[in-house]
């Protein structure tokens, strides 16, 4: 693994593609920090997403094995609540490591640019 | 502003899905580092990526006027070099400071939800 990191050190393996997805990182925030579970409805309006797509990554986050929901009736109407597995919250935690190294990179080189250019001019 | 950020507070707007890709991050983590430039043979080694991945998040950098690349020949032997542009950097700094935000974010929930279950349990 060293000899990986040498070789291509911003590959940033450990930013799994799973939660490194901007919808994808908003529904994973919103049920890590409801671990009772949050309904469909409420779960669309905190990250901002439509039906469609809401859907669509819930069904990539079940497939993983981070997230489950499960269907009920409340006063006779459907009800989909949506629950942060063990695996998903684990998982998403190692996520949150790599992702504050990337970004610690990415600040780094960020700050060394300009100045880096500014001496070149000088 | 406000308003949108109480009805979706994890919809993380500032996410820029141009940098908010593994390989980009990597690619533009890189050239933010090496003002001076940064030739495509070493770029694809220091992002573990392959000469097609890497042509096609180029494409879409460059499209963005985040990234310029120059043609030259070394010793007749053809070598592409890429930049970061000014632009480029700007928005990658204000990428960087959402992602540090949403990163918080995270931390937070993931920290609160298992004490939480342990609560309810108890």
């Amino acid at each position: 693994m060293n000899v990986d990191r040498d070789e291509a050190p911003f590959a940033f393996p450990g930013l799994d593609r799973l939660f490194h997805e901007r919808a994808r990182l908003g529904i994973v925030t919103s049920l890590a920090g409801h671990p009772e579970g949050l309904a469909f409805a409420e779960l669309k309006r905190m990250c901002g997403l439509t039906d469609g797509n809401l859907n669509r990554h819930l069904s990539a986050l079940e497939e993983a094995g981070y997230v489950t929901t499960s269907k009920n009736f409340e006063r006779k109407r459907p009800l989909t609540t949506c629950h942060l597995t063990r695996q998903g919250r684990e998982r998403f935690m190692s996520y949150l490591s790599a992702l504050e190294a990337a970004l610690q990179e990415g600040t780094r080189a960020a700050a060394t640019g300009p100045g880096h250019l500014r001496e070149r001019k000088a």
